[in-house]
Order: structure tokens, then sequence, then C-alpha cells
């Protein structure tokens, strides 16, 4: 099914894509939470099965990725290993194993025309994920829509298309052996990439909403050239910020690990900021455990005072996503110097204080307006499955329909019932 | 203020509107809700106070449109009595009854790291709302926004542009008397149509929100040009589906109301369906109500064997919104066949059953997928005052991020608290 005939314009392909999405949507909207469950459970087990012909085909573009010269880091998130795959068969469990969101009511209420009044959730319809060359999120990406009773439309990264065909085919089977429609999820085959144009396009509506997954130059098209709605997240400029009533010690391993856990995800800490009135306690501790770990440390010019061998931050500083092992510091005023400088700075994506003041806490908590803040605890928490969500297929920072990890709930909508005895508007 | 100076560019006047709702915005989403609520308050004393005058300036904006050969409607749709201020008057006066949605926690869990997770609601922001000649959008949508902790920019029709600038300066004098931002409400004073392509364009991202209220010319524009989020309705091609086992007397009371109670309003009904295993029994009466209230009837095959004054009905019938006394009538087979009838052509709107039979009517309301479902209910019930949200800034029928009536609480976004002791990532 689906796959690109030659003399098929690649248009017409992705119409026909959409239109079976549209098709598998209507049946998916009612389909049995069970049925679901079975489905994405099947999956697993099929991944489980494969996993010697999985690894065998990524290899194989791994090697070709790397005789085309790309990056250590791109090839690193193409990679799979043993360990990767189990990792996505637990992420399907989990997702499997989350409420079925469908026909939940959120909210039930009566007039005094006498109309009883229910809010349930639905399906959205329809999802279009666009990703780089990550295989494990063709999997966590479908399975969380098709969760959440949606039809979903991949398109990933041409680089390791073949693995992530491997890995749908194995998802695929479990949506037909569940009686689910098989178009419930589709993949995306030809690299051509005029067929990202056409998703974008919403495919004559049958879109309903694009996620794209990726760097920054993937967001940023989407964003620019959707015509269907978009739920995306852009940079993840997250803060730290140490007050005065700060436990050093939390605020020590709290700063390392928001930094150095790993420095290419998004909910990674990218700017510090420290409180002036104990900067002198703070500071040696934290830049002696940051540097210990390999972080470079670029520091404004209070931190320049104090400490010579910090690198002089520029404007520019507090504007970048490192995504690498480097910090950029700066001295604030108290927790409304720190609310300030996140106002101005961030991209509203996480933010951290660090204090044993309670109050101060509570003020950074309500004041401070990103998607996720954290009180104590390090941003690299921003995390769907931390969340408790099953997993996440992004980390949403726009201020519509979701913010913060989406998840399976994130992806519902949800519709009125009205229920009466023949009421009339006067 | 914001008076646009002759030698200042549309662009500027525009761009700096955007920065002065972005500074009031992030005011708004901490001010205390009872100064809201009296700012409502307020406002809706001053109408009060200025009644005279504003029907004064209303009556020669109405005179002018009329010398000007506008359509009854349209004048219509403009004109101001005293009993509309009235109205407005009390729907200010609900939207500042309503609940603060601001810092209300929609969901608590905690999870097995410790961490302690809240989501809670804030404002979207800053919300544009673009709308034809109606001046009482002005005040309910300003109102609706404000209630909701959000900054609001209006750009009303430009027939009766000083109508809704006097409306508008008893708001923001309401705001302003009450310790809120002045520029939490404002109103652009050109009627320079390049005003509205700038505010489509986002104001350099200080638009968060974009909705359009007004005829379909009007939402297509912004629906196609927009480049913020936008929150609207397309057509509501409503439709009424008398089932087999329906009472005959609410069958005729709930198509008559929900046709011809108002049939200007997005809410009325524009297709009658009618099971063909009943058909003898229910269409004499119906018809007759319809008939005798002055509506005019167009009618399948089967309805125009059984009754000759019925108009052929084509098939563009089942795509229009008539938005007048004129109804279409199709003959289905039983609530499977109102059901494949309404996923065909309806809009996704408003649909209503009328039926005794439960199980029926729980097909129908959850195996419809349109923003309203009701049951034994007119569809005219389709209104956020109706739902008890106060009053809405319009009816929703996409898929994402509300759904149906928009009122107070659909104007909110939210974000995550997460509360912790020291939590690192391992």
């Amino acid at each position: 099914m689906n796959t690109l005939d030659k003399n098929m314009s690649v248009s017409a392909y992705m119409n026909d894509i959409g239109a079976k999405a549209r098709a598998a949507a209507r049946v998916m909207a009612s389909v049995p939470g069970e049925h679901k469950t079975a489905a994405l459970r099947a999956a697993a087990q099929t991944i489980g099965e494969r996993k010697d012909d999985i690894l065998a085909i990524n290899a194989h573009e791994v090697e070709a990725a790397i005789e085309r010269g790309q990056k250590a880091s791109f090839v690193d998130r193409m990679t799979l290993t043993r360990a990767r795959i189990d990792d996505i068969i637990n992420a399907l469990g989990e997702i499997a194993a989350q409420d079925d969101p469908v026909g939940k009511v959120i909210r039930k209420w009566s007039r005094p025309s006498g109309l009883d009044f229910e809010r349930v959730r639905t399906p959205i319809g329809v999802i279009a994920v666009i990703y780089e060359s990550r295989p494990n999120v063709t999997v966590d990406a479908a399975a969380i829509a098709v969760k959440a009773g949606n039809a979903v439309i991949l398109r990933g990264g041409s680089e390791c298309i073949s693995t992530s065909k491997a890995l749908f085919d194995c998802l695929q089977e479990g949506l037909a052996s569940n009686g689910l429609p098989e178009c419930a999820a589709q993949f995306i085959e030809t690299p051509d990439r005029a067929a990202v144009g056409e998703l974008l396009s919403g495919l004559d509506g049958h879109v309903d909403l694009v996620i794209p997954r990726g760097g920054k130059s993937l967001i940023a098209r989407v964003q620019s050239d959707a015509r269907a709605p978009v739920l995306s997240h852009l940079d993840g400029i997250c803060h730290v910020y140490l007050d005065r009533d700060a436990d050093i010690r939390k605020a020590v391993d709290i700063t390392l690990n928001s930094k150095m856990r790993r420095t290419g995800v998004c909910g990674a800490a990218e700017t510090l900021l420290i409180d002036r009135a104990r900067l002198d306690e703070i500071w040696p501790p934290v830049a002696s455990a940051l540097r210990e770990a390999g972080c470079e440390l670029r520091g404004d010019e209070t931190i320049q005072k104090i400490d010579s061998n910090v690198i002089p931050a520029s404007e520019e500083d507090w504007r970048t996503e490192y995504l690498a092992p480097i910090l950029s510091v700066a001295v604030v005023d108290g927790v409304a110097g720190a609310m300030a400088h996140i106002e101005k700075y961030s991209s509203a994506h996480t933010e951290a204080i660090v204090t044993e003041n309670q109050k101060t806490a509570e003020a950074f908590l309500f004041g401070v307006d990103s998607a996720i803040i954290l009180h104590n605890a390090s941003t690299q928490y921003a995390d769907g499955g931390e969340f408790g969500l099953g997993a996440e297929i992004g980390i949403a920072t726009g201020r519509l329909h979701a913010r913060g990890p989406v998840g399976v709930e994130e992806l519902t909508s949800y519709k009125n019932i009205v229920r009466g005895s023949g009421q009339v508007r006067p």
C-alpha cells in the first residue's frame, strides 16, 4: 500500500494518503480502547522479534551516513542499539498502558433551561508528524497519536528511512491484526521533498495538525509554510536561577544535572542566573563542579571580576541555545532580577529556581510565564515520560491547545454534548 | 493614546500597539481577579450613563450607512437601541460574574521521582479581534478577553467605528480606574485596511491569537493571510434529525425553533433529516408548521413524491448555509443514514437529534463529530450564554485549543508547575 508508483505524481500519492488517513480517522474515533492497547503491545512484541533484522538494516544506513560524512551527533541520533530498541519497546508498553482518553467526560454541568452539558474528549483526527533521522520517533509519535484515536501520517528523515520503515511495519501489523484500520498509521516512502510541501499544504483539508520534530531549520520551515495548524517548539533556552536562599548542595547538583546530564536535549539549561546577594558563596562550588564535568563557562562582567578563568559572555550568549557543554552565567538582583532576565531572553520552554524560601519559590513559579517551571529540580525533567505521560511527541512552547510535554491526552480535542427534553429557545 | 499621527505609517502605528499590548499582557497575567471584575462592572455603569450620547453617535452612523445604500440586514446589525445597549450592559455583568480562570489548578499529580506536578491556567497573552460593523462585539469580545487576563486589540467595521469607539472608551475608563493597564484593551482607530494586514502578520510576534468575527469573506481572509494562530468558525451548516422514535410535538417545536427563531445566526438549522421509517407521520405537521412560519422548503426526491409543494433540492442545497427562512429536507434511513449525511455535508458546528429512544440518541451523540451535538433540544442553543459561559466570542469549529462556544476559560492557556526537593535526573 501507498507505494509511490512511477507514473504517479507526488501530489496524487500524497492526496491519496490524506484521503485514506481521513477515512481511517473516522473509524479510529470509535474503536474500543482495548484494541488500541492490544495493537501497541503487538507492535512492541514484533519489534522485539525482529530486533536483529532491524539492527542490520540500521547498521547499513549508519555506515552509508558515515561515508557521506555526516556529523557524529547526527550519526548518533540515527543509530540503533539493542538497548535503544529496548527503550522503544518499553515506550510502546508505557503508551499502551495509558488511559484511553477518548470518550472521557472532561466537564459536566447543567443550566436553568434544564439542559445537561458534557464536554467529551474526541481524537483530533489526522496528525502529520515530520521528523528528522531519528528512527525511534517513528514508533513514539505514531503510538501516541494512535492511542489518542487519531490517524497519523509519518514523514521521517531520508538517511534512515529503511530503519524507520522496518519499525513502522511492526506497528502497522499490530494495528491490522487487532482490528484497527491499516491506514491509521501511514509512512511516506518517497524521499522526494515535494512530499513535505504537500503535507504542509494540508492535503486538501485532510491534515488537522502538523507536528515537526527536529532541529531549528525543520521547525522554522514547517511554521512558515504550513497551511494546517502546527504544534511545535522552537528553541529551549532554559534557565536555572540560584537564589540567595538556595541550599548549596542542591544548587550544585541541579545546575550540573540541568546542564550536563545530556547537553543536546531541549530541556538542557543554557543560562545560569545567580543571586548577587550570595554570589561569593554560591559561585565557587558550582563553577568547580561544572568545570570538572567539562563545561565551558561564559560570564557577565560581575562573574568575570570574581573569576578570571571565565570567558566573557556577549549579548548573543543570552539568546543562544548551545546544545553543547557551554553555559552562560549572569548575576541578577534576587528573584525579581532573575524573572526580568528570563522574561527578556527565555524561549518560554523550561526554567528552574533553587531556593529553600517557599515565598520566593512561589513568586517564581507563578511569575515566570514558561511552559514548565520547576522548584528545586533539574530542568532535564522537562520530558513527557518524567511527567508520567508515557512518552511525548514533543514539548510545546506555543500558548494554544497544549503547552509543555505533548502526550496522548494532548493529542485529543473535545465535543460538547447537550441533553434536553424538548427545549426550544425563547 | 494610539491616535494615528499624520506622519506615522500604519505599520509603525500598529507595531506600537503590539508592543503596548504585550507590555499590558505581562501586567494582566497577575492582576487580582477583583480588579478585572470591578473594571467590567465600572464599564457597564459608564455605558449606562452615556446611553443617550452613544445612541446619538450610532443614529448618525446608521443614517450614513442607509444613505450609502447598505442592506437592511447590515443596517440592523449595526443599529443600537436602548434595549440592545441594555443587552450589552447585561452581558458585561455576566462576564464580570464569571470565575476568574487565571491561576486555577486544572490538574494535580505526583510521580515516583517525588516531584509534584500542577497544571495552572494562565492567560493566552495578546488577542486580536477583527469584526464587522457590530458595535456590541467591541464590548463582548474585549470583556471576555480581559476577564481571562489577556490584552486585546480590537479592529471593528468602519461603518460604525464611532459607535464602537464610544463603547470602547467606557470599557477602557473602567480598566484604568480599577488599576488595570490602560492598554489591556486597544482600539484601532484608523479605517486604513492596511491595519488589518499588519494585525494578521502578528505584529512582530506580539499577537498570540487572532479571532475573526463576521461573515464568510472576513473569516476566509483571516484564515488565508494570518501568520498568527486563528480561532474561528466558517459555516454553520447545522442539521436536525427527526428519528422514527421522535415525539411528534417535540419534532415540530424543535425543527421550527432551530430554523426560524433567528435565521441569521450560525446555530440556525439549514438541513432537516427525516427517518424514512416514519416519514408519512412526521412530515405533514412539521411541513405545515414551517410553512405557516414563512419557511421555504426544498426537498429531495422522496419528499417531492409525498409533497408536491416542495421545491426540488439540488446537491448544492446540502452544502448551503442559507441564513434565511429556507430549509433543505432529506429523507434518510434511520440514525445511521442521518450520521452518514451529516458526515458528508456538515460543517461540524451543531447537530440535533429528536428521539425518545435513548439508545438511538446516544449513538448519535457519540457518533457525530461536531462541536455541539444536542438531543431533544433546538440547535439555537449553540450559544455561549446558553452554555453558561456568560457570553461568547464565537463558536469554534476547529479541532484545536477550543471547540464550540469560546468564553472566558477558552481564552486561557496553562503552564506546568513542578515542585521538587532537589531532584536530578539519573
